[in-house]
């Protein structure tokens, strides 16, 4: 059957579960735009730059499992690289698709606009190299195997591939021969790493399992619980893969982040005989500057491509493959552990009070309703939320690894748009939003009803916490951020709040029970220097790590 | 004497006359931010993202001759590329600086917040590489040749620098021995390519320069007015690079791009026998899609590294070199050759008709003053004011070869803060202006008084000129524009004006010059399918490229 490369791309990319493309047109990808636009199965969803599309693929991809973006050569898909970039350090698999100029005006090395002037056309696939986990130029003659090939790693690694397309190759008619189909697993023999964590575990009276992000990038959580349930071992979460573990499970425990934990979480990890750090990372955010009491080579890796137990390091393993090992494996814990307790419910006064971090993370936890998607600006916000409590039905999108401020504002109409009828709580500061701002314009474009906080505390409280506490680079410009949904074309649809008060955050969230079918905008104007005390240790930790 | 790296820096920044910098906090640049902010005789300025942080430092840069911006590690430095090697291709001397994680975390191969994760640090400097004509990772021991190393290339090749700063490394003390001075430039001999190229003018008829953007970069317009006037050789400028000859110089005759030139002028120049195209380059923005009538093999090529002439080709030449050897050219041309009409004004008729985008320039010439500096944004603006008659005493930018929509907004912060006295226009349409809005609020901030034509013509209207004329992909959603100033906390320092006719386009001119202390925001509404008619005929020029 004879189709154009684009509309198998596009077939290939229906066929992993792709209903929506991000990006920004430019004159390298417009043609190829018509082969998105045409389908049924496949909408455009037009960003209002780069940047933006490339965090909102990374949000549908939390969601759906893959994403695609297409973006125009140099100045389109240069804008989106950090976008890319933290997808591949929390491991999101995002199919970014560079629109390019011909084959011919490259081999003929032509000054054409977005190119260096130079007659060079291989600088951006070198860049996108460094970030992602497959790169692939794409041409008539390999689009059958390239293609498959990038989309096997991107959902294999879980990590953004990088393609580029030429636009004569996208309008090139080629012969299918047969429809890609996403690839089965290839399970590797982890039997004998296996049994050395068995062993482990039979001598040890205290095992605890770390779990962390990458058991949501391979959608392991049923895996996981199913294993805890088995193995009746203990779980403790890091803040970094929040929504790996069910949080209702018996076994759960808690956060665990290092010297600011709980103290009896901290104690009873710090003190375990067998840790069993199962898709998670210890970084430095997420365990308060590497501030755990154990010896991190005492514990037991297990992530994709690295299985590490005392001397024995194996990289030919795969997270899924541990997992599938794990859960064969014949062992019941029988020590006592600690049990998560859930917070009471109504532990603040409603007041005409300032209102405080404190009183604002607890009233948000009464709020968060069972089928949520929560997403959590690096700043207070995740570092306020990471400590929500929640339930088996939410998710919870936080970018603690990559860190980049801005980044849940377009996250969330990824979120949002993968699955509409899905209350989203976006909360984020002022600070951060202005980064990204453009993006409530694509959530009203698209009927999205996500409820959005934006905390308005007059700068980068998070970076004041680490260093220039009252410096003026650290104040941001006063923004009327209650006027912004009315210029970005939402006044009807939009119902806007204003929070100074517990009352009135009360009164907020029954105006947002009351009309679930509208988009909310809601100021929280909170003190300066007033921030989770978690934010407060993890400042001072990152201060003493640049000194 | 003692000074941090940090300091020493900022000192060497200091002498080449850098007296502001660009940039966003992040903790592993805080701490240095202190050095910056305690100085009298540089400013921070702080961006609300980085794209518009690497944007405004072009545009400073592109008025001072020189620019910093600081970003952090990763997050920051990866949202500012596109900037950089916009400034890259159109060479602007931009010190691009990133404040990253210590050395100590670096050697420990840590899993940073802002790294990938994997405890390789290099993945950020390898993708600089590709879009900055020098780098360098910054130590006690190096700092004193490798700053002044950075500081020269860019200099010397008008380009961004990547600085790796470490932040312990900008906090350590050094013994400074010498300040940094702007090193002198080592003159090429060039005289036996001069030579060759007086040898071709003697045997012509009909010699022609055609002037460019390199002109601009090493500011040799004195040096080449200089040059015509001695040698009587009429001038073609390119769009890209406006601003390189003076239009009010008796030897100007207009613009030259391709098929779409006026027809004297074209034929003038497609038949001249000899063509010296100095720091010019002709792209396909330049010369609608490379419709020049002229051998390209014939063009004496007179460029930054690169002399062309028949066979010669030399790339150990500087364009200061070649225009030091053409001053000392002795040769005048004796043919006759077109001057330069300018407009007249007052072509129009003030009527309460929808404007056109062909009444808005041609009452934009009348308007023009003769200090002002214009921003024209690669769309229907620029390819409407590339024709405007400038005044000897105004300054042009565009940026016609790299092309990021988006881009001209936040350079304005650049342009207008390197002299908040001179007025200056900048001229952009909606969807462009949507990328990059919040620059807005940093204009206000800063105190700046620009004067911003925004065109609301509902889309993007360059590109339905290439492709997808009416597709949704090329529209965008319709904001409250002229909000815009009071949401970003401008309410009482903008002056907002609604046109739509060519009556009152007058009257917000007139209000303009009545309020000269004053920021002006206009919204200027014309037809989604109007356009000047020089982009009608390079986006036919491009469609046909990608074809």
């Amino acid at each position: 059957m004879k189709k154009r490369v684009g509309e198998y791309l596009m077939d290939c990319l229906s066929n992993t579960g792709v209903e929506k493309v991000f990006g920004v047109p430019g004159d390298f990808n417009l043609a190829f735009l018509d082969d998105i636009i045409s389908r049924d199965d496949i909408e455009w969803v037009g960003n209002t730059n780069e940047l933006n599309a490339s965090y909102a693929a990374d949000g549908y991809a939390r969601m759906k499992g893959i994403s695609a973006m297409v973006t125009t050569f140099g100045v389109g898909e240069l804008s989106a690289v950090n976008g890319v970039a933290g997808s591949y350090a929390e491991r999101v698999p995002v199919i970014a698709i560079t629109g390019a100029p011909t084959r011919a005006v490259e081999n003929a090395g032509k000054y054409v606009h977005h190119s260096l002037g130079e007659g060079k056309f291989d600088n951006y696939r070198k860049m996108f190299k460094e970030i992602t986990t497959a790169q692939g130029y794409i041409t008539p003659d390999n689009a059958q195997t390239e293609i498959p090939r990038l989309l096997n790693a991107a959902l294999a690694e879980k990590r953004p591939v990088h393609l580029h397309l030429p636009i004569d190759v996208a309008m090139t008619e080629i012969e299918v021969d047969t429809a890609y189909e996403v690839s089965e697993r290839q399970p590797h023999d982890v039997s004998k790493y296996i049994s050395m964590v068995k062993d482990k575990l039979e001598s040890a009276s205290q095992p605890v399992i770390i779990a962390g992000h990458e058991i949501n990038s391979f959608k392991l959580h049923a895996a996981l619980e199913k294993l805890v349930n088995q193995t009746h071992i203990p779980v403790a979460q890091l803040s970094l893969g929040k929504g790996a573990f069910n949080e209702e499970n018996p076994y759960y425990m808690g956060i665990y982040d290092g010297s600011i934990a709980e103290e009896n979480i901290r104690d009873y990890v710090d003190n375990s005989d067998a840790i069993l750090n199962i898709g998670a990372k210890l970084t430095d955010s997420a365990t308060a500057g590497f501030s755990f009491g154990f010896d991190i080579d005492d514990v037991v890796m297990l992530n994709q491509h690295n299985f590490k137990m005392n001397e024995t390091v194996a990289e030919d393993v795969t997270l899924p493959d541990l997992m599938d090992g794990l859960l064969e494996m014949d062992y019941v814990n029988e020590a006592d552990y600690l049990k998560f307790k859930r917070p009471e419910a109504g532990q603040y006064d409603l007041n005409g009070d300032v209102l405080t971090q404190e009183t604002y993370f607890k009233m948000m936890q009464d709020f968060l309703a069972p089928s949520d998607v929560i997403l959590a600006e690096q700043g207070t916000s995740f570092f306020g939320a990471y400590d929500l409590a929640l339930y088996q039905g939410n998710k919870f999108v936080g970018q603690p690894l990559w860190g980049s401020i801005g980044y849940t504002l377009p996250a969330t109409i990824g979120t949002q748009i993968a699955d509409p009828n899905r209350r989203n709580l976006l909360l984020i500061g002022d600070g951060s939003l202005q980064l990204t701002v453009q993006g409530i314009s694509t959530m009203i474009r698209q009927g999205l009803k996500p409820v959005m906080f934006v905390i308005n505390n007059d700068g980068y409280t998070v970076e004041r916490k680490i260093h220039g506490e009252n410096e003026p680079y650290n104040d941001i410009y006063m923004w009327d951020y209650k006027a912004l949904p009315a210029v970005f074309g939402g006044e009807d649809v939009v119902k806007v709040h204003d929070v100074s008060t517990s009352e009135e955050l009360d009164q907020a969230f029954e105006a947002i029970k009351a009309y679930p079918d509208m988009m909310h905008f809601v100021e929280v104007k909170m003190a300066m220097h007033d921030a989770p005390h978690k934010l407060e240790a993890i400042g001072k930790a990152f201060a003493k790590q640049n000194s």
